[in-house]
């Protein structure tokens, strides 16, 4: 744990807003000796609107004070009807990264993850190929080669659920190909975090820089967005762009897309990792 | 006319792609005593695809020589099966302006013309309300006020096939609000550059900076086309982009995207007048 | 004035970090009867830092209570030994735009202004050419033609402060090509905005795009800073780049430059008439 | 050697600009029965200018061949005072890699190799610190660990020298953190490659980011560039920036600017390594 995480706090609200709001939580965060190191707050309307607010905030002995903040501050979030959460940002979230064959993002991930860009515990690799065991050994995370196909898809599934169960919050699908089943979507709700190679929502589903390729684009994009139940239509996190032209075939625009793939993605992961993101409706606010 | 227009041709050429395109053209060229200034070329496929080639050059008294070059110039077009155009810089293209009622893209369109950056004659505004009359007026081009409605509209069209014919080679769509007619499709194929307040393919038809913000993007752009048949899927000719995050309403969407509509509208204007733009089936080859 | 800005405050704050600064100003807009809509603060470090903070909240009938509120705060202020002020979105700033030949900036700034983008009272148009008066002249703002010279650079300097005294509150320098005198900087410190066409701190002083095309650089940048005593030294406010390629000659780069230019400075401008720039040491903090 | 790779052929030319080039050279490759698949030209000026050219194309059985058409070429050459040299794309580049502790760029270089993004034979890494070595040994390549220091700085130098003889065309400083020594410049002129962490020219020299942050800048760069006897005053290949604001610290800075490092990098060695770049002057024409 590094020294500033050790005692570093993060709570995140949402609630109609009203005024008031801020002037509660900065006083109750004062009562406790907390002392806000970044706070950032978004209001749909501030007429009849939704109020949103992360703040970040330093507090002494902040692991065995938690559970008995947190049982306080529920009185607070009752009067302004908050939809809350603490986290401790010692306590790292736990990652499962599922990947296929093309092996861009989860190095990416990984080489990141060990310059301490990620701050998180990555408890496992799953594939549905044996190709990225060599990329990942190094790094001493178990990898579990899991093959999915027509026949075996539900057993699969049920593998997945097992392997994860209890043991992983958050899941990054590294250019993983396969369909995520509305099952584990409605288990990690806003926890799976998949990268489009494409600049969304043009170009969903299949095969996206052959689509640009043949619409003739003159930028593509790639897009980071958690999972829900319709291919591609999640609320997005991130997204960046790269020019392209008329000479770029389209393995040219692989080339090119796969370092706005890794990069989107990355940011996306961290901003996931450090609380910054809050979902509303099919969007999402992130406090970067 | 400029002094480097005065003498300055360009060609374009697109043929099926064999060995000894270049070497044919770049010789008549020297043949005819001209000395090429720029050259682009681009092969779909070396075996088997299409070329494409622009070249300019400098000629003494090209306007004289310029019937007697192009009829020589049949044979060698007809060996190697291309389709082709000369044009002399200092014959200026003619430019309609269509516009609405939002008066950036019209106004950056004429302040850039009046620095010099846009080499057309424009020769007409046309807009469908009276509004950006004064706006123009400085400029001592003629403003055409023709109302379009559910009840006038063939009639409406009539009108403008009349202004335009004889008169007009290219039409800029700045921000005008109405459908272009499949018989003015026809009629200026190719000849019709529209601006589409997008990233397309994203956010065809109405209403796209809506259409951005419910989808909770976080780029928008803006995308300048050919005009085709189809609404908003003519051949992309320019694209750019622009950050926004979760504070941006329909109203900053708009201020934001105002900016890239007009830089990126310009930059297709100049290309396209400037003879750079090559149609290929959907798409365009911009030899900027 | 428009609706939301009727009563519509903003309150910027500096002071030493320390706890409890959020609380007791959200605590004191609170009882005030405020409704905070958004709200910015910076700490450069939790631990002996100096504090930032940007408020902007809705009060009714805020003309009247301004003073009031204001005189109330300075208790709270004192104890964390705030600099701080309180402005009122109603009261706009009041503009002198100082140009000389080229019309880019100016224009630009006039066209946002007449759109409802740049929330001020534009005073007054200086120049030391006559050029630009007919471009000012539709905007019935008065165009003062002040020549300068190095016999009368004085006395001109003379004319500028008369002009400007107790009539101005922010100037801003749209491609003005003459030195500001230390007295106007001491006058009206940061509060004048100047565009410079480099990305500074790379090619300070006369002939950037020159010196940019003779270093041969890839990307070229236009600076909004605030100006100081000494050239081209002051709080960087915004900046922003374009690709460009060994084919841009000087000519090309100035054109390309010109987009960034307009588009750099109107941010800027916008962002001080907004009130979202704290100056701190030789830098700036935008609360975009 | 891929398909490709086998019978293509590249040809750079540099001479003064006059009628007649293109045609020489297009009909010399004709008559070789050569298909040219991309040719690209810059000419400074078609007035007494110096024009360049750099051409690609397809030979069978080219290897054999390339000797004969060298010698047969030299008379075109001659006619027209060129500076020329024609490669084999299948003679792939045989590459050093020189770098310190910081394992982000040559990571980067080594990744996209493996990808084939990167024609080269990557003959060693040398490093005056044994702590990337693990990094290296996977792929199989020599790792080469010569401490430098104060005193044994030219001894150092003499083993680099000899390392280096008869081994290498290109050497690329993938953040190696010593002196490049005249000797070794003069040896490896326009092969010499590095990646230096500012927006050149701005902060040039050491610590780049803390000199960013000082000076308060919005955006900061990476810039890859030909090394010369100046300290980061060599001709520029390729640059690329990314926004920052008052938020990032130092640290932030140098995690923000690796994205940056890398991706600058590896384009400006593929495109040496693909010949498509040509020095003039302290300038870079690159035809990308």
């Amino acid at each position: 744990m590094r020294q500033n995480e050790r005692n570093r706090g993060r709570m995140l609200i949402s609630c109609p807003d009203r005024p008031g709001i801020v002037a509660a939580v900065s006083q109750f965060l004062y009562h406790c000796g907390a002392n806000i190191v970044q706070s950032d707050q978004h209001s749909t309307d501030p007429e009849g609107g939704r109020f949103f607010m992360r703040v970040e905030f330093d507090l002494p002995n902040l692991a065995e004070q938690l559970p008995q903040i947190e049982k306080r501050f529920q009185e607070v979030a009752d009067k302004f009807q908050m939809v809350w959460r603490m986290t401790h940002a010692g306590q790292k979230k736990r990652l499962a990264i599922f990947a296929s064959r093309e092996d861009h993002c989860l190095q990416e991930l990984l080489w990141r993850w060990r310059l301490g860009e990620l701050p998180a515990e990555i408890v496992m690799v799953v594939s549905n190929h044996p190709d990225l065991e060599p990329l990942v050994r190094p790094f001493d995370i178990p990898y579990h080669h899991v093959p999915v196909n027509k026949e075996n898809r539900e057993a699969a599934e049920n593998v997945h659920l097992e392997l994860l169960e209890g043991k992983v919050d958050t899941i990054v699908l590294a250019r993983y190909m396969q369909i995520i089943p509305p099952r584990m979507v409605q288990r990690y709700r806003n926890q799976i975090i998949n990268i489009h190679h494409s600049f969304l929502p043009a170009f969903v589903g299949g095969k996206p820089y052959h689509q640009a390729y043949e619409r003739g684009v003159k930028i593509i994009g790639a897009t980071a967005h958690y999972v829900t139940e319709e291919l591609d239509q999640g609320p997005i996190i991130e997204q960046d762009v790269q020019r392209v032209d008329h000479r770029d075939q389209v393995e040219d625009l692989k080339r090119i897309g796969r370092d706005m793939e890794r990069i989107v993605l990355a940011r996306a992961v961290r901003w996931h990792l450090e609380d910054r993101i809050l979902v509303y409706g099919n969007k999402t606010i992130v406090f970067s």
